[in-house]
């Protein structure tokens, strides 16, 4: 006996045939006898046409009056499912947010949970009700539905998991786990049995789609063994329960995996734009200059290389943004030039980040240097580096992109047998 | 100064469109400095695919779920209008039934408004905020969303205006008020400029569909002065407040009513089915024999005639029952048959109610030998005749239902000049 949250993002419970298929799943598990808290997305397109009409209705929106459009999408799915649970013979009821509640900060549109009372859902699982609950959402401090911001769901479901302590967050998506790189581009690429929360944590931030980067981070902090498996498995060809392991990838504390790869996977980010400011001066205070407007404005700076002259008064500061804030970071980098002044401004656009993780290299040297040589047999050129403790990465054109991956898969010995 | 509460229905808020419509109504009276409060149904088409849903779900559904699934709609125009008179530059708030609260009864999916706090509205109000509130929907005793039926808004609206103690409630519809008749049926119908509760109450029970029944009795016991009135119109080309009255309908207490003539209106409605047990022995008890089981099956009777045979010892008992509560009526009889003993039942269907309404019959006798006459000239049969205070209903075979409703209309003076 086990207590499990289940989470069915928007694919798996776009229409009632699916939401019959998920609730085989979740009537799979609370006949083997766990408690079970499921949590669900709206509707596949249901967010988008939500999102469409607060829009319609003005570009320029009250995040609150958003908020409580927006979630309508994740109650509906909830009563629905509930619904089909009861009609299969599962008691099951649903829950909004403010029912349990689920408490976040102000922040309407992108909220953060604060706190969640498991008391009442608790009760309701030890009398073997499924709680149904809607993702995606919780009450704000001013008493109005607050959404945590688009994939909030996995967030949900991660701090559901951490409030209710239960033994497992599965979350049932249109995959069957975390591969080694994304099979599209290197069909060689393995589904990972095990990986620990930390790879995961660089592997979301760094490209790979499965999880939203806040619920790695949650199920980090509070200990929560994150399953990732698929919602379209015939939900009758599975074991239930945690025991066991069906196909799929457990996010997990590193002490629970026993053979630690140097390298356990490949991400990759399109979509990046470097900018370079030539010969501005070497003096102290010059990176406040350059990146505290950026940051006021929310852009986020990545990938930064300093590169100083041959005499030493002049440096060249060049770091990477994501291609959609490039014109803006520009803008605000030309309307501080007084303050910063440089002599040129030049943005490169069309590149790619690519990643690569593994906690091995804690312990192991030269990791990188294997990458650099490998690249550069195929001619592709770096253009910035940086590195941490179990990752690093490299910036390349993005026309080399599938090759990067496929090359450092292969040299890292990643691809399926 | 007033305090209005304006309540837009599902054709009114059908797209983005038509919400700014809406809005420029609203605006026009918050412009004109009085306190608004705003009452909103869901979009048209949206409550049908939410019901549709929970339906394909399964056809036997928890009323509680459902309720869930069901009120989206409502609180998604709640959220779309706030964000359009934002948009307009009116200060407004979206406010859901358990934020208020408006507290219900138990009994989801058809449940009854027990108590609305009024303190929030009333302090948003006075900052000149416009409250804009989900209608059909409260809270009920679990802490869980209860909706008040289908057409529930209108009641939310009269009980909202009730809580607040509103000048007026003006409820905003497809038709610019409540007419002599069905205009669709005699084009010379008159637009009452005044009617009272009573005769109003009697118009919606009777068939006139422009109100839900549950709203014009609240109306009538809070003695909410209701204005039914056209949200086509465009907003600009109306004067704002309450002391002028553009086109439409006010329902309201007789006292208001200066010129009281003896009829009103008329009513119909189709669909009756009329169900005679023959021989049934005329002893005491027999009435609840008969009509206690159909109660109990939440099965309305109406129109209940009863003729006494020669020898007074057998009686036949003819009534009816709406259209498709018919077989089921049947049903419960056959089943009864020993506790009633009658020898034979019939069952006669597409039959129509006309009826007949006007508060000045309380002081006017002979009014409904006019009726007879009128109809026996053009040879039409009435199978069925009921009176109260102020209304008298008879029952005809439905192919005369336009030739009645036009006779009677002209009969009583009611046509057009």
């Amino acid at each position: 006996m086990a207590r499990l949250v289940m989470k069915f993002g928007g694919t798996s419970v776009a229409d009632i045939e699916r939401i019959r298929n998920v609730a085989r799943h979740v009537k799979r598990e609370a006949e083997a006898g766990h408690e079970v808290a499921v949590v669900v997305s709206a509707m596949a397109g249901k967010t988008d046409e939500l999102v469409g009409w607060t829009r319609e209705a003005s570009p320029l929106h009250d995040a609150r009056e958003y908020d409580t459009v927006v979630a309508a999408g994740e109650q509906i799915t909830a009563g629905l499912l509930s619904i089909v649970l009861q009609n299969m013979g599962v008691d099951a009821r649903s829950w909004q947010g403010w029912q349990i509640p689920i408490r976040t900060n102000n922040a309407h549109g992108a909220a953060r949970i604060e706190d969640i009372d498991g008391t009442l859902l608790r009760e309701r699982l030890a009398m073997e009700q499924v709680a149904v609950i809607a993702g995606f959402q919780g009450i704000g401090p001013d008493n109005r539905i607050a959404t945590l911001g688009r994939g909030g769901s996995d967030t949900s479901a991660v701090a559901i998991a951490a409030a209710l302590e239960a033994d497992r967050c599965d979350i049932y998506t249109d995959v069957d786990g975390v591969y080694t790189t994304d099979p599209r581009m290197e069909p060689r690429a393995r589904r990972l049995d095990k990986i620990s929360f930390e790879e995961m944590l660089e592997m979301a931030s760094l490209g790979a789609k499965i999880l939203q980067v806040r619920s790695v981070e949650l199920a980090m902090v509070h200990g929560v063994r994150t399953f990732v498996r698929s919602s379209f498995e015939d939900p009758d060809n599975v074991q239930a329960g945690h025991g066991n392991q069906p196909a799929g990838t457990l996010i997990c504390d590193e002490e629970e995996i026993v053979e630690k790869p140097v390298v356990t996977g490949i991400a990759y980010s399109k979509d990046e734009a470097q900018i370079s400011l030539r010969r501005v001066p070497d003096k102290p205070g010059i990176s406040a200059a350059i990146f505290g407007p950026l940051a006021d404005n929310h852009i986020n700076v990545d990938m930064i290389v300093q590169s100083v002259s041959e005499d030493g008064s002049k440096t060249d500061m060049t770091f990477t943004v994501a291609e959609p804030d490039a014109a803006k970071a520009i803008k605000i980098l030309e309307n501080n030039q007084d303050a910063i002044s440089y002599q040129l401004i030049q943005t490169d656009s069309g590149l790619t980040k690519v990643s690569v993780i593994g906690i091995g290299m804690r312990s192991h040297a030269g990791v990188a240097s294997t990458a650099f040589a490998a690249l550069s047999e195929k001619g592709i050129n770096i253009r910035a580096i940086t590195t941490s403790e179990i990752k690093f990465s490299l910036l390349i054109d993005a026309d080399y992109t599938e090759l990067a991956v496929r090359t450092l898969h292969s040299v890292y010995n990643l691809n399926r047998e």
